[in-house]
């Protein structure tokens, strides 16, 4: 199979990881988001609406949106919960993350550090400080309960909110105010077939 | 089970959809977010962010996020998908429709309907109208091709996309630009155990 992401791009790196800890064989195919290749006639194709990370299976069919990429592949592995509820569970953080936590915290990063914050992205900026702390204090209730978002063990709701919330302080979020997410973030990086995001 | 919701806001119709279709037992629990009745500290105990809808186990266990209670209610019947593929399919357009549709035309149905359009809103309220046009398009692609979002029957991606595109015409969407949406429309509406929003 093949996957194609830029593996600077938080949603990109949920599924590197994923391949990384479920040891899944894939050729990946790096695309450049701000040189607009996922906006050409062929990309489009593939996924009409032109974005990364997609994956494209053997039989050269596509699934796009990076938590649906995260349910397909760990789909034969208790990484998508072990019952009716924990599954339900862990597809509700998966929603949380692109719904309340993304468009925050992944954006501040953004613009911040691949626009370089400019003047006229500044109140945007400042703004999504507000929606992305309110996220990170969703996660540390959890945190503080469970070593991990849906009990003790990791699942692709962990993966999902990883990838972004991991590199929370290149869009302005100071951590140290969320010491259950420090410890959860710990955790993660301790496993064996952990790669980084690089 | 109790299902704590707002039948005006399409993220809680899509759930009382889903129960008709499949005739599922509950008790309906009106929550009013215009007054604010989701922030209060008792509501926050069942879900720390803050949202409807809420689905309340017998066991008292609860799950948010609207695509994650249909995922889990339906997840015993077809509407889930048949195949590994197909259920994937059906949550890369649920999380399509978090991500890419509702934050459009669900916010600007919000601005027009339920706050009057202010002056102070409406340059958002027409920064909307782009990106909801460019989901309506990503749909009405699919629908040219697929009775369905994923095929020749009816799944829960299309409960969820139904939510807020069958009334986009409120959010200032003129939906006779996209046939295939409008008869995909008419098809749902002419399921036996379909019910509107009221």
């Amino acid at each position: 199979m093949k996957i194609y992401g830029d593996i600077q791009s938080g949603n990109c790196y949920k599924v590197k990881l994923l391949t990384s800890l479920l040891d899944i064989e894939h050729e990946w195919i790096e695309v450049d988001i701000l040189a607009n290749e996922t906006q050409t006639e062929s990309f489009l194709k593939m996924n009409p609406n032109g974005k990364i990370p997609l994956l494209e299976l053997d039989d050269g069919m596509y699934i796009s949106e990076s938590n649906a990429i995260l349910n397909y592949l760990a789909s034969e592995s208790t990484l998508v919960g072990t019952c009716r509820f924990s599954t339900a569970k862990i597809l509700q953080w998966q929603f949380f993350e692109q719904y309340s936590h993304e468009p925050f915290i992944a954006v501040a990063r953004f613009i911040s550090k691949y626009l370089g914050l400019p003047e006229d992205r500044k109140s945007e900026y400042h703004d999504k400080q507000v929606g992305g702390h309110k996220a990170l204090k969703v996660m540390e209730e959890q945190l503080q309960l469970t070593p991990y978002l849906v009990g003790s063990e990791i699942t692709i709701a962990d993966i999902s909110l990883y990838g972004y919330t991991h590199v929370a302080h290149e869009g302005g979020f100071d951590l140290s105010e969320y010491p259950s997410i420090l410890k959860w973030i710990e955790r993660i990086q301790s496993h064996p077939k952990y790669i980084g995001m690089e």
